[in-house]
């Protein structure tokens, strides 16, 4: 099986996959705070999320896959999994997201039929590696975060520019993104953002996800 | 994808896959306590281990497809992987073992080609469930171990021959398995068994080994 490739990606099967990598939301059940994740995130896409990669840390295979069924059947946008392909797999998901303690994106790309989307996280020039057949990369911290502790040294605007300079496919930008964010992300070749805090740890999931979805807009009409 | 099924298994693509179901070792980083799990694996081999299952605690994905790949270059016998089925898949390795709280079975069955072993941990009759579909069951424990502190109950050798007799497959006793226990577990109906600290913990892994292979050679003689 070969990488879709960026020119494939935007437009698989009749889908504009690129769209969906605007605004991205990354689940935490640790931000959420006892609140019902999947509510959350069902606020979140009227919200104007376009894409939602299922992650919980320290759950076992079996909640993971509970929780990525149940956002399957109750958002209509596409979902990926973190790290464990296999559940993402099992649980029929659109894809999966890859950091640089899981499987290397070659091998996971053999195990996977076409149009299935890899993301690879890519935080520095000596990662660029991991992200050479992904679908996405995944660059970041843009700034510091405290939801992701084992996330490197913020790249701030430059950094994010010099990373996704390197990147043949859509790169969202990741950590710490706030709304006004997005414009400079955009502006810089980055294709969109993924947030995990900043609409998950609001008290108003959906507000939270329009703040950053009217940034496109406005980055559109400009 | 459908079951391989308990008759097919004896004899897969010409090799005879209930043999290397007899003597299991399962890896624990924690037990080894720093040794060399690969050479403390190769040891036990030639003390007589039939196949390997890959498990270690607290790793991610990438330190997993290292340790399989590593054990995949240095020993013969078959090697399985806990839990992570994408790992498994991508290392080649022989199978997977599930349990309670991993992907379930059928799923996993449909990821995989024909002859891919997965067998699945059976510990109370309310688990049977879990094992319908699979190649070989796990069932214990057979004794109380510290090795698993999630594990349930001891269920005894009475407990693992009712449990066993509900088995259309191969049995593995497991959960703190003496050598003086291999006796027992066959005459009940059990197929082999599945050790971790019995051989792991002992300063002689090859010895260790040595101790339960000789019960099988003693049982099959009588």
């Amino acid at each position: 099986m070969v990488s879709t490739g960026a020119s494939d990606l935007i437009s698989f099967m009749g889908i504009n996959v690129a769209a969906h990598l605007r605004l991205m939301l990354v689940t935490d059940d640790r931000v959420a705070r006892g609140r019902d994740l999947i509510a959350l995130c069902q606020a979140a896409e009227r919200g104007g999320v376009t894409s939602i990669q299922a992650r919980l840390k320290g759950s076992d295979a079996r909640e993971l896959l509970a929780f990525t069924r149940m956002l399957l059947a109750t958002v209509a946008v596409p979902v990926l999994v973190n790290d464990r392909l296999d559940v993402a797999l099992a649980a029929g998901a659109a894809g999966v997201h890859l950091g640089p303690d899981d499987l290397p994106v070659a091998l996971a790309r053999r195990l996977t039929p076409p149009g299935f989307l890899i993301g690879a996280s890519v935080g520095s020039s000596g990662e660029i590696g991991l992200g050479l057949e992904a679908d996405y990369w995944g660059v970041g911290p843009l700034h510091r975060t405290v939801t992701k502790s084992d996330a490197g040294t913020a790249l701030g605007l430059e950094g994010f520019q010099r990373l996704a300079g390197q990147a043949r496919v859509p790169v969202l930008a990741i950590g710490g993104v706030r709304p006004e964010d997005v414009e400079g992300v955009l502006r810089v070749g980055g294709t969109g953002v993924a947030v995990i805090s900043g609409i998950l740890a609001e008290p108003d999931s959906e507000g939270a996800a329009r703040r950053y979805a009217d940034q496109f807009a406005l980055a559109r009409r400009s």
